[in-house]
Protein backbone atom coordinates (compact mmCIF):
# COMPACT_ATOMS: atom_id res chain seq x y z
CA UNK A 1 0.00 0.00 0.00
CA UNK A 2 3.12 2.36 0.25
CA UNK A 3 4.21 1.52 -2.45
CA UNK A 4 0.84 2.83 -4.40
CA UNK A 5 0.89 5.34 -2.34
CA UNK A 6 4.22 6.82 -3.37
CA UNK A 7 3.22 6.25 -6.80
CA UNK A 8 0.40 5.41 -9.43
CA UNK A 9 -0.90 2.06 -9.34
CA UNK A 10 -0.26 1.73 -12.80
CA UNK A 11 3.41 3.19 -12.35
CA UNK A 12 4.14 0.64 -9.50
CA UNK A 13 5.51 -3.29 -11.32
CA UNK A 14 5.24 -6.83 -10.22
CA UNK A 15 8.72 -6.22 -9.91
CA UNK A 16 8.78 -3.34 -7.46
CA UNK A 17 6.16 -5.33 -5.04
CA UNK A 18 8.70 -8.11 -5.68
CA UNK A 19 11.25 -6.25 -4.52
CA UNK A 20 9.71 -4.26 -1.89
CA UNK A 21 8.55 -7.42 -0.39
CA UNK A 22 12.04 -9.05 -0.58
CA UNK A 23 10.37 -12.09 -2.83
CA UNK A 24 10.44 -13.46 -6.18
CA UNK A 25 8.12 -12.25 -8.73
CA UNK A 26 6.78 -15.99 -9.53
CA UNK A 27 6.13 -15.97 -5.80
CA UNK A 28 3.76 -12.52 -6.38
CA UNK A 29 2.15 -13.97 -9.27
CA UNK A 30 1.49 -17.51 -7.31
CA UNK A 31 -0.36 -15.63 -4.24
CA UNK A 32 -1.98 -13.49 -6.88
CA UNK A 33 -2.56 -15.01 -10.22
CA UNK A 34 -4.99 -12.02 -10.99
CA UNK A 35 -1.58 -9.47 -11.06
CA UNK A 36 -1.32 -6.22 -10.16
CA UNK A 37 -5.35 -5.55 -9.96
CA UNK A 38 -5.50 -8.12 -7.58
CA UNK A 39 -2.37 -7.50 -5.82
CA UNK A 40 -3.67 -3.68 -5.62
CA UNK A 41 -7.23 -4.62 -4.12
CA UNK A 42 -5.66 -6.86 -1.98
CA UNK A 43 -3.38 -4.09 -0.52
CA UNK A 44 -6.20 -1.51 0.01
CA UNK A 45 -8.23 -4.43 1.80
CA UNK A 46 -5.43 -4.79 3.98
CA UNK A 47 -5.24 -0.99 4.83
CA UNK A 48 -9.17 -0.74 5.35
CA UNK A 49 -8.99 -3.72 7.98
CA UNK A 50 -5.69 -2.01 9.83
CA UNK A 51 -7.89 1.34 9.82
CA UNK A 52 -11.35 -0.03 10.37
CA UNK A 53 -9.40 -2.45 13.72
CA UNK A 54 -8.31 1.20 15.02
CA UNK A 55 -11.59 2.16 15.34
CA UNK A 56 -12.15 -0.17 18.03
CA UNK A 57 -11.20 0.42 21.63
CA UNK A 58 -12.90 -0.81 24.54
CA UNK A 59 -16.22 0.11 26.44
CA UNK A 60 -14.66 1.44 29.34
CA UNK A 61 -14.77 5.16 30.44
CA UNK A 62 -15.95 8.44 29.54
CA UNK A 63 -17.22 7.78 25.81
CA UNK A 64 -15.38 10.80 24.86
CA UNK A 65 -12.36 9.37 26.25
CA UNK A 66 -12.65 6.37 24.19
CA UNK A 67 -13.60 8.26 21.03
CA UNK A 68 -9.92 9.94 21.81
CA UNK A 69 -8.47 6.71 22.05
CA UNK A 70 -9.66 5.77 18.84
CA UNK A 71 -9.00 8.87 16.87
CA UNK A 72 -5.26 8.08 18.05
CA UNK A 73 -5.08 5.03 16.96
CA UNK A 74 -6.64 6.24 13.47
CA UNK A 75 -4.24 9.39 13.18
CA UNK A 76 -1.29 7.52 13.94
CA UNK A 77 -2.35 5.27 11.35
CA UNK A 78 -2.83 8.41 9.29
CA UNK A 79 0.84 9.29 10.36
CA UNK A 80 2.77 6.34 9.63
CA UNK A 81 0.93 5.72 6.31
CA UNK A 82 0.21 9.37 4.88
CA UNK A 83 1.20 8.89 1.31
CA UNK A 84 -0.91 5.32 1.40
CA UNK A 85 -4.06 7.39 2.95
CA UNK A 86 -3.77 10.21 0.32
CA UNK A 87 -3.99 7.90 -2.57
CA UNK A 88 -6.68 5.69 -0.39
CA UNK A 89 -9.21 8.58 0.81
CA UNK A 90 -7.86 11.69 -1.44
CA UNK A 91 -9.23 10.55 -4.50
CA UNK A 92 -8.33 12.37 -7.51
CA UNK A 93 -9.36 9.19 -9.69
CA UNK A 94 -5.63 7.29 -10.29
CA UNK A 95 -6.42 4.73 -7.37
CA UNK A 96 -10.10 4.39 -7.45
CA UNK A 97 -11.86 1.66 -9.13
CA UNK A 98 -15.39 0.69 -7.84
CA UNK A 99 -14.47 -2.28 -6.11
CA UNK A 100 -11.48 0.02 -4.07
CA UNK A 101 -14.42 2.54 -3.61
CA UNK A 102 -16.47 0.21 -1.77
CA UNK A 103 -13.98 -1.10 0.24
CA UNK A 104 -13.63 2.45 1.54
CA UNK A 105 -16.51 3.19 1.86
CA UNK A 106 -17.39 -0.48 4.11
CA UNK A 107 -14.13 1.27 6.14
CA UNK A 108 -16.91 4.53 6.86
CA UNK A 109 -19.32 2.41 7.44
CA UNK A 110 -17.29 0.17 10.00
CA UNK A 111 -15.83 3.01 11.64
CA UNK A 112 -19.59 5.10 11.88
CA UNK A 113 -20.91 1.90 13.53
CA UNK A 114 -18.28 1.96 16.25
CA UNK A 115 -19.06 5.19 17.18
CA UNK A 116 -22.76 4.32 17.63
CA UNK A 117 -21.68 1.27 19.51
CA UNK A 118 -20.24 3.77 21.84
CA UNK A 119 -23.30 5.78 21.91
CA UNK A 120 -25.55 2.66 22.84
CA UNK A 121 -27.21 2.75 18.98
CA UNK A 122 -27.27 0.39 16.87
CA UNK A 123 -30.18 0.75 14.47
CA UNK A 124 -29.69 4.76 14.20
CA UNK A 125 -32.88 6.78 12.42
CA UNK A 126 -31.86 8.99 9.73
CA UNK A 127 -30.58 11.86 11.44
CA UNK A 128 -28.41 10.47 13.88
CA UNK A 129 -26.84 8.43 11.16
CA UNK A 130 -26.23 10.88 9.01
CA UNK A 131 -24.50 13.17 11.80
CA UNK A 132 -21.96 10.26 12.40
CA UNK A 133 -21.66 9.77 8.83
CA UNK A 134 -20.56 13.73 8.11
CA UNK A 135 -18.42 13.53 11.40
CA UNK A 136 -16.53 10.81 9.98
CA UNK A 137 -16.18 12.58 6.56
CA UNK A 138 -14.87 15.30 8.65
CA UNK A 139 -11.88 13.17 10.12
CA UNK A 140 -10.94 12.65 6.71
CA UNK A 141 -11.12 15.80 5.07
CA UNK A 142 -8.96 17.07 8.30
CA UNK A 143 -6.57 13.66 7.87
CA UNK A 144 -5.98 14.78 4.26
CA UNK A 145 -5.62 18.81 5.04
CA UNK A 146 -3.44 17.76 7.79
CA UNK A 147 -1.12 15.57 5.99
CA UNK A 148 -1.35 18.32 2.51
CA UNK A 149 0.44 20.47 4.95
CA UNK A 150 2.90 18.44 6.16
CA UNK A 151 1.44 17.16 9.59
CA UNK A 152 2.67 20.45 11.14
CA UNK A 153 0.22 20.67 13.51
CA UNK A 154 0.73 18.52 16.31
CA UNK A 155 -1.51 14.92 15.98
CA UNK A 156 -2.82 15.62 19.74
CA UNK A 157 -4.27 19.35 19.02
CA UNK A 158 -5.59 17.65 15.97
CA UNK A 159 -7.34 14.80 18.10
CA UNK A 160 -8.42 16.63 20.70
CA UNK A 161 -10.44 19.39 17.79
CA UNK A 162 -11.52 16.20 16.31
CA UNK A 163 -13.59 15.00 19.54
CA UNK A 164 -14.64 18.43 20.32
CA UNK A 165 -16.20 18.23 16.93
CA UNK A 166 -18.00 15.33 17.79
CA UNK A 167 -19.11 16.53 21.12
CA UNK A 168 -20.59 19.65 19.52
CA UNK A 169 -22.26 18.18 17.24
CA UNK A 170 -23.93 15.81 19.28
CA UNK A 171 -24.89 18.57 20.88
CA UNK A 172 -26.34 20.68 18.50
CA UNK A 173 -27.93 17.89 16.74
CA UNK A 174 -29.75 16.57 20.82
CA UNK A 175 -31.49 20.10 20.14
CA UNK A 176 -33.73 18.71 17.24
CA UNK A 177 -33.11 15.26 16.82
CA UNK A 178 -34.89 12.65 19.62
CA UNK A 179 -33.03 9.92 19.51
CA UNK A 180 -29.61 12.19 19.50
CA UNK A 181 -30.81 13.84 22.41
CA UNK A 182 -31.21 10.51 24.00
CA UNK A 183 -28.34 8.96 23.48
CA UNK A 184 -26.69 12.34 24.76
CA UNK A 185 -28.86 11.91 27.91
CA UNK A 186 -26.96 8.18 28.21
CA UNK A 187 -23.57 10.10 27.36
CA UNK A 188 -23.12 12.51 29.79
CA UNK A 189 -23.52 10.74 33.02
CA UNK A 190 -20.41 8.56 32.08
CA UNK A 191 -18.37 11.90 31.37
CA UNK A 192 -16.33 13.32 34.20
CA UNK A 193 -14.43 16.50 34.45
CA UNK A 194 -10.90 15.94 33.21
CA UNK A 195 -12.69 13.66 30.34
CA UNK A 196 -12.87 15.39 26.87
CA UNK A 197 -16.57 16.32 27.04
CA UNK A 198 -15.48 17.99 30.59
CA UNK A 199 -12.92 20.07 29.46
CA UNK A 200 -15.03 21.15 26.67
CA UNK A 201 -17.99 22.34 28.72
CA UNK A 202 -15.55 23.84 31.12
CA UNK A 203 -13.81 26.18 27.97
CA UNK A 204 -17.58 26.78 26.44
CA UNK A 205 -19.06 28.25 30.14
CA UNK A 206 -17.29 31.57 30.18
CA UNK A 207 -18.40 32.19 26.23
CA UNK A 208 -21.96 32.04 27.58
CA UNK A 209 -22.09 36.10 28.84
CA UNK A 210 -21.60 36.70 24.85
CA UNK A 211 -24.65 35.16 23.85
CA UNK A 212 -26.60 36.44 26.88
CA UNK A 213 -28.51 38.93 24.51
CA UNK A 214 -30.00 35.63 22.50
CA UNK A 215 -31.69 34.27 25.95
CA UNK A 216 -32.38 35.68 29.38
CA UNK A 217 -35.73 38.16 29.53
CA UNK A 218 -34.70 40.99 28.12
CA UNK A 219 -35.80 42.53 24.79
CA UNK A 220 -33.99 40.94 21.46
CA UNK A 221 -31.81 44.40 20.71
CA UNK A 222 -31.86 44.01 17.43
CA UNK A 223 -28.34 44.26 16.41
CA UNK A 224 -26.97 44.01 12.84
CA UNK A 225 -30.45 42.99 11.35
CA UNK A 226 -30.88 43.35 7.61
CA UNK B 1 -23.73 17.84 -16.43
CA UNK B 2 -27.05 15.91 -16.30
CA UNK B 3 -26.67 13.58 -18.95
CA UNK B 4 -22.84 13.04 -17.74
CA UNK B 5 -24.92 12.90 -14.10
CA UNK B 6 -26.57 9.51 -15.77
CA UNK B 7 -24.47 8.30 -17.39
CA UNK B 8 -20.81 7.32 -17.57
CA UNK B 9 -18.50 9.94 -19.35
CA UNK B 10 -17.68 7.43 -21.48
CA UNK B 11 -21.24 6.38 -22.30
CA UNK B 12 -21.96 9.34 -23.66
CA UNK B 13 -21.60 10.41 -27.12
CA UNK B 14 -21.26 13.77 -29.00
CA UNK B 15 -25.07 12.70 -30.76
CA UNK B 16 -26.08 12.17 -27.43
CA UNK B 17 -24.98 16.29 -26.15
CA UNK B 18 -26.39 17.25 -29.59
CA UNK B 19 -29.56 15.90 -29.11
CA UNK B 20 -30.50 17.40 -25.89
CA UNK B 21 -28.80 20.40 -26.79
CA UNK B 22 -30.90 20.29 -29.99
CA UNK B 23 -28.24 21.75 -31.95
CA UNK B 24 -26.20 19.33 -34.78
CA UNK B 25 -23.04 17.59 -33.95
CA UNK B 26 -20.86 19.65 -36.64
CA UNK B 27 -22.13 22.53 -34.23
CA UNK B 28 -20.74 20.76 -30.81
CA UNK B 29 -17.95 20.07 -32.68
CA UNK B 30 -17.38 23.66 -33.25
CA UNK B 31 -17.99 24.97 -30.23
CA UNK B 32 -15.71 21.28 -28.23
CA UNK B 33 -13.01 21.28 -31.58
CA UNK B 34 -11.35 18.92 -28.23
CA UNK B 35 -14.41 16.41 -28.44
CA UNK B 36 -16.05 14.73 -25.57
CA UNK B 37 -13.13 15.44 -23.02
CA UNK B 38 -13.12 19.44 -23.66
CA UNK B 39 -17.55 19.25 -23.14
CA UNK B 40 -16.83 17.17 -20.35
CA UNK B 41 -14.71 19.16 -18.38
CA UNK B 42 -16.71 22.49 -19.64
CA UNK B 43 -20.10 21.04 -18.41
CA UNK B 44 -17.96 20.15 -14.94
CA UNK B 45 -16.37 23.88 -14.82
CA UNK B 46 -20.15 25.55 -15.44
CA UNK B 47 -21.60 23.28 -12.65
CA UNK B 48 -18.65 24.29 -10.69
CA UNK B 49 -19.14 28.03 -11.28
CA UNK B 50 -23.17 27.80 -10.28
CA UNK B 51 -22.37 25.92 -7.24
CA UNK B 52 -19.67 28.67 -6.44
CA UNK B 53 -22.15 31.33 -7.04
CA UNK B 54 -24.86 29.68 -4.56
CA UNK B 55 -22.58 30.59 -1.92
CA UNK B 56 -22.52 34.43 -2.67
CA UNK B 57 -24.42 35.91 -0.78
CA UNK B 58 -25.36 39.79 0.98
CA UNK B 59 -23.58 40.87 3.87
CA UNK B 60 -26.46 41.65 5.24
CA UNK B 61 -28.40 40.90 9.10
CA UNK B 62 -26.99 37.87 11.12
CA UNK B 63 -23.86 35.92 9.96
CA UNK B 64 -26.01 32.54 10.85
CA UNK B 65 -28.69 33.99 8.68
CA UNK B 66 -26.65 34.69 5.56
CA UNK B 67 -25.26 31.08 5.60
CA UNK B 68 -28.59 29.32 6.14
CA UNK B 69 -29.46 31.60 2.44
CA UNK B 70 -26.26 30.26 1.08
CA UNK B 71 -27.08 26.72 1.95
CA UNK B 72 -30.74 27.23 0.71
CA UNK B 73 -29.17 28.04 -2.82
CA UNK B 74 -26.57 25.63 -2.45
CA UNK B 75 -29.17 22.68 -1.92
CA UNK B 76 -31.19 23.60 -4.33
CA UNK B 77 -28.64 23.07 -7.08
CA UNK B 78 -28.29 19.10 -5.52
CA UNK B 79 -31.57 18.82 -5.57
CA UNK B 80 -32.19 19.95 -9.35
CA UNK B 81 -29.18 18.09 -10.30
CA UNK B 82 -28.57 15.62 -8.17
CA UNK B 83 -27.07 12.99 -10.45
CA UNK B 84 -24.70 15.48 -11.85
CA UNK B 85 -23.91 16.36 -8.33
CA UNK B 86 -23.42 12.96 -7.42
CA UNK B 87 -21.06 12.29 -10.41
CA UNK B 88 -19.06 15.52 -9.74
CA UNK B 89 -18.07 15.14 -5.84
CA UNK B 90 -19.25 11.39 -5.20
CA UNK B 91 -16.32 9.94 -7.02
CA UNK B 92 -16.32 6.12 -7.84
CA UNK B 93 -13.34 7.23 -10.49
CA UNK B 94 -16.00 7.23 -13.17
CA UNK B 95 -15.71 10.88 -13.77
CA UNK B 96 -12.84 12.35 -12.42
CA UNK B 97 -9.57 13.60 -13.64
CA UNK B 98 -6.99 15.30 -12.43
CA UNK B 99 -8.32 18.35 -14.26
CA UNK B 100 -11.87 17.98 -13.10
CA UNK B 101 -10.48 17.42 -9.36
CA UNK B 102 -8.82 20.59 -9.37
CA UNK B 103 -12.02 22.57 -10.47
CA UNK B 104 -13.85 20.63 -7.86
CA UNK B 105 -11.24 21.83 -4.86
CA UNK B 106 -11.62 24.97 -6.64
CA UNK B 107 -15.41 25.07 -5.50
CA UNK B 108 -14.50 24.45 -2.23
CA UNK B 109 -11.97 26.59 -1.51
CA UNK B 110 -14.03 29.87 -3.08
CA UNK B 111 -17.03 28.42 -0.57
CA UNK B 112 -14.85 28.36 1.95
CA UNK B 113 -13.61 32.08 1.29
CA UNK B 114 -17.00 32.85 1.29
CA UNK B 115 -17.44 31.56 4.94
CA UNK B 116 -14.75 33.36 5.93
CA UNK B 117 -15.98 36.39 4.15
CA UNK B 118 -18.36 36.54 6.60
CA UNK B 119 -16.81 35.95 9.51
CA UNK B 120 -14.57 38.71 8.74
CA UNK B 121 -11.81 37.14 7.85
CA UNK B 122 -9.73 37.25 4.58
CA UNK B 123 -6.10 35.42 5.47
CA UNK B 124 -7.30 32.59 8.01
CA UNK B 125 -5.07 30.64 10.32
CA UNK B 126 -4.54 26.79 10.18
CA UNK B 127 -7.22 25.95 12.48
CA UNK B 128 -10.07 28.20 11.55
CA UNK B 129 -8.86 27.35 7.43
CA UNK B 130 -9.35 23.33 8.71
CA UNK B 131 -12.41 24.01 10.62
CA UNK B 132 -14.37 25.70 7.17
CA UNK B 133 -12.67 22.56 5.25
CA UNK B 134 -13.23 20.19 7.37
CA UNK B 135 -17.62 21.78 7.37
CA UNK B 136 -17.46 21.84 3.80
CA UNK B 137 -16.76 18.06 3.61
CA UNK B 138 -19.38 17.62 5.74
CA UNK B 139 -21.64 19.60 3.73
CA UNK B 140 -20.79 17.50 0.83
CA UNK B 141 -21.27 14.22 2.41
CA UNK B 142 -24.81 15.10 3.71
CA UNK B 143 -25.53 16.18 0.02
CA UNK B 144 -24.07 12.64 -1.27
CA UNK B 145 -26.00 10.80 1.70
CA UNK B 146 -29.58 12.77 1.60
CA UNK B 147 -29.43 12.38 -2.81
CA UNK B 148 -28.78 8.54 -1.58
CA UNK B 149 -31.75 8.27 0.09
CA UNK B 150 -34.14 9.60 -2.36
CA UNK B 151 -34.02 13.09 -0.57
CA UNK B 152 -36.38 11.87 1.54
CA UNK B 153 -35.44 14.20 4.36
CA UNK B 154 -37.15 17.52 3.62
CA UNK B 155 -34.27 19.94 2.64
CA UNK B 156 -35.41 23.10 5.03
CA UNK B 157 -34.42 20.47 8.02
CA UNK B 158 -31.18 19.42 6.28
CA UNK B 159 -30.17 23.07 5.74
CA UNK B 160 -31.25 24.24 9.55
CA UNK B 161 -29.00 20.85 10.86
CA UNK B 162 -26.17 22.04 8.61
CA UNK B 163 -26.13 25.93 9.81
CA UNK B 164 -26.47 24.59 13.28
CA UNK B 165 -23.35 22.44 12.81
CA UNK B 166 -21.02 25.15 11.97
CA UNK B 167 -22.29 27.44 14.91
CA UNK B 168 -21.28 24.32 17.00
CA UNK B 169 -18.15 23.41 15.43
CA UNK B 170 -17.59 27.36 15.94
CA UNK B 171 -17.90 27.51 19.22
CA UNK B 172 -15.99 24.32 20.15
CA UNK B 173 -12.87 25.84 18.22
CA UNK B 174 -13.18 28.79 19.69
CA UNK B 175 -12.41 27.43 23.02
CA UNK B 176 -8.96 26.68 21.99
CA UNK B 177 -8.28 28.49 18.71
CA UNK B 178 -7.98 32.65 19.36
CA UNK B 179 -8.84 33.81 15.78
CA UNK B 180 -11.88 31.56 15.93
CA UNK B 181 -13.04 32.93 19.23
CA UNK B 182 -12.22 36.55 18.02
CA UNK B 183 -14.47 35.62 14.88
CA UNK B 184 -17.10 34.38 17.06
CA UNK B 185 -17.19 37.38 19.45
CA UNK B 186 -17.64 39.65 16.08
CA UNK B 187 -20.39 37.46 14.91
CA UNK B 188 -22.22 37.03 18.35
CA UNK B 189 -23.45 40.42 18.51
CA UNK B 190 -24.61 40.54 15.19
CA UNK B 191 -27.13 37.20 16.03
CA UNK B 192 -30.21 37.99 16.93
CA UNK B 193 -33.10 36.03 18.72
CA UNK B 194 -34.71 34.49 15.87
CA UNK B 195 -31.61 34.07 13.97
CA UNK B 196 -30.56 30.40 13.08
CA UNK B 197 -27.38 31.17 16.50
CA UNK B 198 -30.57 32.74 18.44
CA UNK B 199 -33.07 29.67 18.18
CA UNK B 200 -29.95 26.73 18.53
CA UNK B 201 -28.55 28.84 21.73
CA UNK B 202 -32.22 28.72 23.34
CA UNK B 203 -32.68 24.96 22.60
CA UNK B 204 -29.18 23.95 23.87
CA UNK B 205 -29.91 26.19 27.23
CA UNK B 206 -32.06 23.44 28.82
CA UNK B 207 -29.57 20.83 28.44
CA UNK B 208 -27.28 22.50 30.45
CA UNK B 209 -28.51 20.70 33.48
CA UNK B 210 -27.96 17.05 32.41
CA UNK B 211 -23.78 18.80 32.47
CA UNK B 212 -24.22 20.23 35.74
CA UNK B 213 -21.23 17.67 37.08
CA UNK B 214 -19.12 18.54 34.76
CA UNK B 215 -18.84 22.14 35.65
CA UNK B 216 -20.15 24.13 39.00
CA UNK B 217 -18.13 23.69 42.50
CA UNK B 218 -19.03 20.13 43.90
CA UNK B 219 -16.59 17.25 43.80
CA UNK B 220 -16.13 15.36 40.53
CA UNK B 221 -19.16 12.18 40.42
CA UNK B 222 -16.34 9.74 39.01
CA UNK B 223 -19.01 8.27 37.30
CA UNK B 224 -17.94 5.80 34.59
CA UNK B 225 -14.24 6.02 35.48
CA UNK B 226 -12.56 3.21 33.87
Amino acid sequence: MDLFGHRRPEDVSIDDVAAAAGVSRPLVYRYFPGGKQQLYEAAVQGAAEELTGRFAVPSEGPPTGRLAAALDRYLAYVDEHAPAYGALLGGGGVAETSRTGAIVDGVRRRAGEQVLHHLGVTEPGPRLAMMVRSWIASVEAVSLIWIDEGRSQPVAELRDWLVDHFIGLLLVTATTDPETAEAAARALPQETRDSPAGGLLARLAPLAPAAAHLLGESESPGHGAG
